[in-house]
């Protein structure tokens, strides 16, 4: 116990959106997806393995985790203990700065600073690019938050090769508002969201073609660092997601009237002048991507319609990291 | 103009939606439709050719046009004058029982009125077949407005074929209530809208496809009178169709805060109980259909967040018909 590290990993909002499995089990996704990580949003977590305790036991924010949830977590570490030939039950405590479950990816920061604490105490010493398949296993957007920056997961071929890569630092003026519309956990997970498009939507076709021709198209914007070709691509393919939803059956939306009212204000503030795009997820909360410069004048114009507290500034986030106790 | 004869005509609204053209001069769709007709919304309009006037006159709702509205109606009311050999100017007189430009398909009632008039007028004596023909050729919509009930606009083959046919007359326990969010001009119009989702949206074959499916299913749900299997077809094809849009690049949504407001409470409704779903057309209106019998139940859940004259409650309509005036 007095040896755990502790390991932050930050969350990452899709620009390009991974939105379906080719397979379930190993989380491999239909299409390859690019992110940029937040450093509003992220997950401290260490791990200690216990040898005087029966099981594993799961502290998420101070609070002891049920069953369910430490199942969860118990699973994921086995595939470090199996890796590292432990057997010993763990302690895990993981502290969220992320709204859990309101779509604001709190699984992505949370499996991979898991991913990251596990590595330091099974000693594995495992490399980014292998902790990232690690962490994909426990949740798809998981293995783009092990770097900081612009990050492609590459969809690859198999488990092996299905990782993230760093595109850029994004180490010029971006950032992202994020409108929390909604924090309550989500009625449809983005889990069974995506198995139902995937298995119902004629649209699901036109969206892996297209999205690989948009990832083509935004890698090429950002080294160029063509801000506004970078919004404009992320708006289209983040509408497109949702469109792609709307095509299931039953259809899947969820948008809010809240979220409605932020992507209107978006468009309003666009053609002022002020360089901005919005980007939704599997819940109501509207992500804004742009200039970190423009941030606090965008937010000033949300503050009428939306309180304070729902409004949250963010610029870029760094790689996953060993932070001190 | 003292025997000016004035023919009415119902506005419709698709339950299987037309969105796309396969030929823009003819107005020949990339896929058939079907249509409930509403008698709440119609259209009220008189052709009378007069010696003594140099130009085509139009009055809408008692107000002279201008010219680019004129313009319009005289090149409708052209194709009745070549095959009628008729040269005559005309007054046009036309009254809009509907919310102009709403998404409440002015222009279906409107085209099919002035098509039913122009009949009159020119002593044609076309058959509604015929006359579903000429009104296609004045808006796409309007083809389906000759009938009452449930109809289907079949896309055919050439401008011969492509027509509506009377499915079935809908006399059972059915009815709408439109939720009429804005009734101001939308921004997008159909016309353009449908255009850009078919040069752009990767679903566009999708949408074509699985629509002609719904097609086929809701006329079976409808000779069963299977009134459930008629709405969760209405709803997943009308969702299916704003999917299409936000495929769309640049993406169009034509929604506003209140069409999610107006979406949820369906939903909220049919939890509780009582059968009713939504469509929404290009622009923010929401169309719920409903057991007419619970029609006004209905309206008074959305007294809690509607006034009343954004509600309105509507039994199908009928045929097209000559009024007195």
């Amino acid at each position: 116990m007095s040896n755990a590290r502790k390991v932050r990993a930050y969350t990452n909002i899709a620009l390009i959106k991974y939105w379906g499995k080719r397979d379930d089990a190993l989380i491999l996704p239909t299409s390859s997806s690019l992110s940029l990580t937040l450093d509003a949003f992220y997950t401290e977590t260490s791990v200690s393995f216990d040898e005087s305790i029966e099981k594993d036991t799961f502290y998420l924010n101070d609070t002891l985790q049920d069953e369910a949830a430490t199942q969860k977590v118990s699973r994921f570490l086995n595939l470090f203990r199996e890796t590292a030939n432990v057997k010993t039950p763990a302690i895990i405590k993981s502290t969220n700065y992320v709204p859990t479950a309101a779509g604001l990816a709190s699984s992505a920061s949370g499996m991979a600073a898991l991913a990251g604490a596990a590595n330091l105490a099974t000693g594995l010493n495992l490399s980014p690019q292998e902790l990232s398949i690690f962490a994909r296993q426990g949740s798809g957007s998981a293995t783009r938050s092990i770097y900081g920056g612009f990050v492609e997961w590459q969809k690859g071929t198999s488990s092996m090769d299905s990782y993230a890569v760093k595109i850029d630092d994004a180490a010029w003026d971006i950032g992202m508002l994020v409108v929390v519309v909604n924090k309550n956990q989500k009625e449809l997970s983005s889990r069974e969201g995506m198995k139902q498009t995937v298995a119902t939507s004629p649209f699901y076709s036109g969206w892996v073609e297209s999205t690989a021709v948009d990832l083509v198209n935004i890698k090429k914007a950002i080294r160029d660092q063509d801000f506004e070709q970078v919004g404009e691509i992320t708006e289209s393919n983040g509408m497109k997601m949702h469109g792609t939803m709307l095509g299931a059956n039953p259809p899947i939306s969820y948008w809010e009237p809240d979220s409605v009212v932020a992507m209107q204000l978006v468009r309003q503030l666009r053609k002022q002048g002020i360089p901005c795009y919005f980007t939704m997820d599997a819940g109501p909360n509207v992500k804004i991507l742009c200039r970190l410069s423009d941030s606090q004048k965008i937010k000033t114009a949300f503050l009428n319609y939306f309180n304070e507290e729902q409004l949250i500034i963010s610029g870029p986030g760094s790689d996953l990291k060993e932070v001190t106790l």
